[in-house]
């Protein structure tokens, strides 16, 4: 039964594959599709096959092929499905709705006020927001494939769970059945590290690169892990956690109830450390509100304000040191810097980052590494939530949800065995 | 034509993998391959079918299948070929003959004296071990397939060259060029750490397990990593240097050039700075001689004797800090412990580890982590090295130099298309 389970699933992460190539390199080729992915032909022939009979792909037309026979061309089909994404952050809730492409539809956002973060109260405002975009896009109910959610902190896919989210004090909330009362669409849940990963594999700095290592710079601090190709998870879906590395034996408190964690030195709250032991009462510094003492930073950098430019000299160090880490370790050729601290340092930080780390990483992985900020310029969060979704339906496709379009015969779609 | 190199890489990607499972499991059937694997049946047949053609797999009978057509068993063929693993040390080399299902058939090893460490005459130190191996196997110098080459340091599998060696400080030196003057057959280069992670994945603890973290504890240190079932090598085959990973910012000085890395408190030196530390003039403490300190603390560990105690909780409090970091960054399904470090200190190291690793790492990725000593009985670095020997034999079979063994007609295997 094992064997079964498996190549269902082998089965599944193949359709992935092969689709999220074909919306990378509309329009493309079989051929060209098992040259990319490593599958065989006929099997490739069969995926194309079963994803044109869902109405998620179109043919349209053909390609010269060095005098051979002309290759037929295929294309995501736009309309043949739409997702949903959706950002659950510490103070707001975004909801995207994307076409099949990708393409983004509508969008619709919710505050989320200091009194309103329970459970129930945030499921609501991601219900109205799912609604709204819906409405906005004309969408029909039913071509909504499913709604990829991203909520901070750890969580359990399989059971739908939010096991611990550090800022809002929740543990084992079961957030995708709470979701469910008000939302009739399939549910897939994920943090925003691993949406930010996926939108950086897909669409930003990691699309066709090789390993690429995403660190996310906010509140909170990890290092979302695109290695051989796709998202590396762990065996129970927690890699990345470098936030949570020790920089400093016996440093500063964390959060997490060890000392010394990266994240005590280079997260929005760590970045305020900085800046107090260096300058306790700096007008930089907004004692209560995080975005803004990292815009004063930011805005102070610009300026040439020498308190501002030290603090970001402090902390591209400590960055830079656990970066070089990450590059000594894993020996990745993109270090992307995303999410809110980085955007709004922006060029300084990196140029600063990308000193420090030639400081502390080894010569040889560090001449193969490119260090970027992310290009990635909508909200990587909700791009990649709604890819989980797109991942989601395709392990279970609900054919009477999906308007099927005519498909011409495919030669070998149906003759060639396939996993 | 770099799509035509990819799919020919992905081919020799297959045919090693599917050799590798069955060697795993032999007898095995096709379609378990496929189930095991994730390939196609077509495509697995194929790789069998060519494999069965070089000599390196025999058919063996057939099993029931549950009231459906019988299936056919296939198995390694030991005597399809000889694979040698050689394990350039600091102070020996030593060399063991494999047949094709790995058992071990011969024996070899040469001391280095300190003066002999020059690249000519290691190169001929090999070349002769390599030939007492094979006169002492009693196989044909036709039938051996490849040398795999393990030497410590960085290294530049393509072109042959260890790059970096720093305890030798050799830096470019050709050293497949030097011994292809003394040796006929193919040879392939890799490193230690690279070696012992294969020999873990096929034959220790990573055999059938999720991500796996091999730490390598010996004179240098670092973590092998076995990702998604095969090596992370990472963009340039550097990945794995954790023992260059920032433990203490600021701390030890590191022959790299950095400060507070890993190594500089759990590798041998490191360790012999721990005890200096606690108590300068121990009798534990062989100044100029790394090996007989790591045993007489393992003696004074098993005695009771309280300085040996101590250090081992200091090691231990270091080393725990260093695989949390793995831990919560990777969360692997197993941690190894392994190299000679490891094997003095043993299982109350190991104890230390596992309890200070529960100190530092975050309790959910910690709680699915499993901390083991190596299991590996034989020398892990003759056994990896002898599968690079293997991976590069399949990417480049030379039929002329294989007993082709007779093949019945395999179904399937000719119909089908297949990569």
């Amino acid at each position: 039964m094992s064997a079964k389970s498996t190549s269902r699933d082998i089965r599944t992460a193949n359709r992935y594959e092969v689709l999220r190539q074909i919306i990378a390199r509309s329009p493309t080729s079989r051929q060209e599709l098992a040259a990319t992915t490593g599958l065989s032909l006929a099997t490739v022939a069969t995926l194309v096959g079963e994803l044109l009979d869902l109405g998620m792909l179109t043919e349209v037309g053909f390609e010269d092929s060095a005098g051979g026979r002309p290759r037929g061309l295929i294309a995501v089909n736009p309309s043949g499905g739409a997702l949903i994404g959706v950002d659950i952050a510490e103070t707001y809730v975004r909801v995207e709705l994307f076409d099949l492409a990708l393409g983004m539809l509508a969008r619709a956002g919710e505050e989320l006020e200091p009194g309103g973060k329970r459970p129930e109260q945030v499921a609501a405002h991601v219900a109205a927001a799912v609604g709204t975009v819906v409405s906005r896009a004309g969408v029909g109910s039913d071509r909504v494939l499913g709604v990829g959610v991203s909520v901070p902190g750890q969580v359990d896919r399989a059971r739908g769970i939010c096991v611990y989210a550090a800022n809002w004090d929740w543990h084992d909330v079961p957030l995708l059945g709470l979701l469910a009362r008000h939302i009739v669409h399939p549910l897939y849940l994920d943090n925003p590290l691993r949406a930010c990963t996926i939108a950086e594999l897909w669409f930003g700095a990691a699309r066709g690169r090789g390993d690429t290592v995403v660190v996310n710079l906010g509140t909170g601090v990890g290092a979302g892990l695109a290695l051989g190709g796709g998202l590396h998870r762990g065996v129970s879906n927690s890699a990345g956690e470098w936030g949570h590395t020790t920089l400093v034996l016996d440093g500063r408190p964390c959060h997490c109830g060890n000392r010394g964690c990266v994240e005590t030195y280079v997260g929005a709250p760590g970045i305020m450390t900085n800046l107090r032991e260096l300058s306790p009462h700096s007008p930089l510094l907004h004692p209560e509100d995080q975005t803004a003492t990292i815009e004063a930073l930011a805005h102070g950098v610009t300026a040439g304000d020498p308190v501002a430019l030290e603090v970001l000299r402090t902390t591209a160090r400590y960055l830079g040191a656990g970066i070089a880490d990450l590059v000594n370790l894993l020996n990745p050729e993109v270090v992307v810097l995303s999410s809110w601290v980085a955007a709004a340092l922006g060029a300084p930080l990196l140029n600063e980052v990308r000193a420090a780390v030639g400081r502390h990483a080894l010569s040889r992985p560090f001449a193969v590494t490119e260090i970027v900020l992310s290009p990635v310029q909508t909200d990587p969060v909700c791009l990649g939530a709604a890819t989980f979704a797109l991942e989601g339906a395709l392990g279970s496709p609900r054919r009477g949800h999906v308007k099927t379009v005519g498909r011409p015969a495919t030669p070998r779609s149906r003759t060639a065995q396939s996993s």
